[in-house]
């Protein structure tokens, strides 16, 4: 079993405050980032997917097809963008970066496989990298995976 | 002449639109940056001071004034905020990482020297990293450094 | 199951030597590193929490709750310091990294959970990078995590 | 069980082309990377070895000896070279990424353990970083492992 | 006066031979970066601009301009391929990274201004790094940019 | 006029201490850095040179030459050592980073030039990367490198 990973860059503002919260419990949870208007980062994703090696071409998956599937699913929707007004894909769920990693991982999992030629290459861990200092990730449980490869 | 760079990191949203252009100029101009509700950065702010070694120490300024500095002029006002709600800071200019620049050392030099210990210590440049492609910085020239000498 | 990682830094110095063993064998085992006085290094820590999706706040564990347990228990302690003289962190074992990351692991269980609204989120890693090329890492056993979970 | 990482950096060029395919489909599954005459890139390496710590030294693995097994058995064969030449360690393969994790991982092996006073020490895994967003890891099934324990 | 850096990546090949040298003096002059068939490296680029502020846009330069000029004048020519077949880029020169540095600002200036909208912006100085241990920057005299700005 | 600039790395200890002063005024002086038994940094490195392009090799300096020469006066005295200790390298200064800079420029000017092939190539910079956040540089002033270039 062999891992590629490959990564994109998006730049996008949220605000973490959940209405269903007083605006007290909402400082207390969220701090500094439920100040009104949002603020921003420079969100680094990584997408890895597991496979085989296709012994033909010496590949796992195909980069193309994934940088395809990653710019229509996720970057043409959360780049440059407001999170929270995103609401096809978070749901009215509160943009935290565990929401983020979530919904990245589901909405490239409906999509998948992009590409026919790698049957047996899943998606693997979705990882954001919210800021310099916090990291997030989200892989499916092993069993899941099997249960989806029957 | 010895220089000494200290680096910081905020988070901040902001959307680029001049309110004095039209929809359409303002979307030739900034592209995706113009979108409603602003997006994102983790802005990396490097500031650098240039003066000569004091004896006494081996420093040529003290890093815990410009922390303080900095703290109390820069990264209260603009961490975790919307950069166009801080008027007092960009005085109705569009927050790109150029007014940043020029707005950030203009804040310092406002305030300096901050250390009485280190008098020839100068505000030599500010750096912001808007992203990881995009670099931006600004250096007072060389005559008005001297001019302040006096 | 969600990862929530957090970096942090702290500088310190070490001596890798052993009283047990001869000079000679300090020297073939640690090399340079075994040289008086000691030297040091910018450690990058990295905490890693797993748990699940918390409903209520789309989040997996309390990141200022974190801080505060890793400043008390390990910053404190060791930023700015040598790591010989931290007796009660190293119990007369020689400040290796494999050490130190056990040593963190160890300071942090103790105290978990640190926040009570999570009470599933597990400490799951601790990883050390010393230079720019050596990193270390140290997991608990998936058994002994299921064993606590009861 | 600890995990010691330590990375190597090497450059070196490839032409990512299989002589039993088409040219068309070559161009179709490779791209630009079938351009003739190759191109680079300035690969990172990174080599984990999974172990008990051992008490007499702290340490999980000797990483001089590590150093000595990646220079001569690696760095020494791609460092500064055109990795389509170099067949012993590609066996007529395409030498993708994935292939290259593959073939170092089998040079070390073939090797390991390269100390004798770490015998527990197991090579564990192999990445490849290709360019700045692409990895590849390879990491030998968890039963392979135990069965070599024997 | 402002600065804006924009930071571009490519990966390449190149051999560092003078056909002119006999290949006792290649060797010794380049090393094994004399070695046959040639290697490659993952070039960062970056572009610095030099200009002041334009007041209705609150920029320095055209990002999207800048992009397609470099694109178009130079990620299209160099990026995949093998330096020493680039002929028109380096006329015979042998490609090191100091003669890709210059190679890359001349064929920048010759197309300079490529943004009508910012007269006053000079192309600064050109960026290039060869590995993470290595760097090579062009800068323009001032007195050339002072003669250009007349 | 080129700039070549190279990256090294070495691993050291230091304590800010400076006996002429009393133990209250270092403490307000250096905070936490004047801890007895110091503490550590990996420091980062980089030597740069200014001159033309020699149009033989297409080269500004030979850093083989480079290399051996920041080996010899600057590693090996400095690596893997307690800087205090290094008093042919400080004379009894406080081994700030400042002090750091303008002691490795001396050491490597009166070396300078190494290599007899390229005579105009200067040593124009070096920068100490003491921390993530905190670096060093010095510059010789213009008027000095002229002088000497007669």
């Amino acid at each position: 079993m062999l891992y590629l990973t490959r990564r994109y860059r998006f730049s996008a503002a949220h605000r973490l405050y959940n209405d269903a919260l007083t605006a007290e419990e909402n400082a207390r949870v969220y701090g500094k980032c439920a100040n009104p208007y949002g603020h921003g980062h420079n969100y680094v994703l990584e997408i890895a997917v597991a496979g085989p090696l296709d012994p033909a071409t010496g590949m796992v998956y195909d980069l193309a097809a994934l940088d395809q599937l990653v710019q229509r699913e996720v970057l043409e929707r959360l780049d440059e963008s407001y999170l929270n007004q995103q609401e096809d894909v978070f749901h009215h769920l509160v943009p935290t970066s565990e929401n983020l990693c979530l919904a990245i991982f589901n909405l490239l999992s409906a999509e998948w496989p992009a590409n026919g030629r790698f049957p047996q290459a899943k998606l693997h861990r979705v990882r954001v990298e919210e800021t310099n200092s916090n990291f997030f990730e989200y892989e499916e449980p092993a069993h899941e995976n099997s249960r989806k490869g029957k």
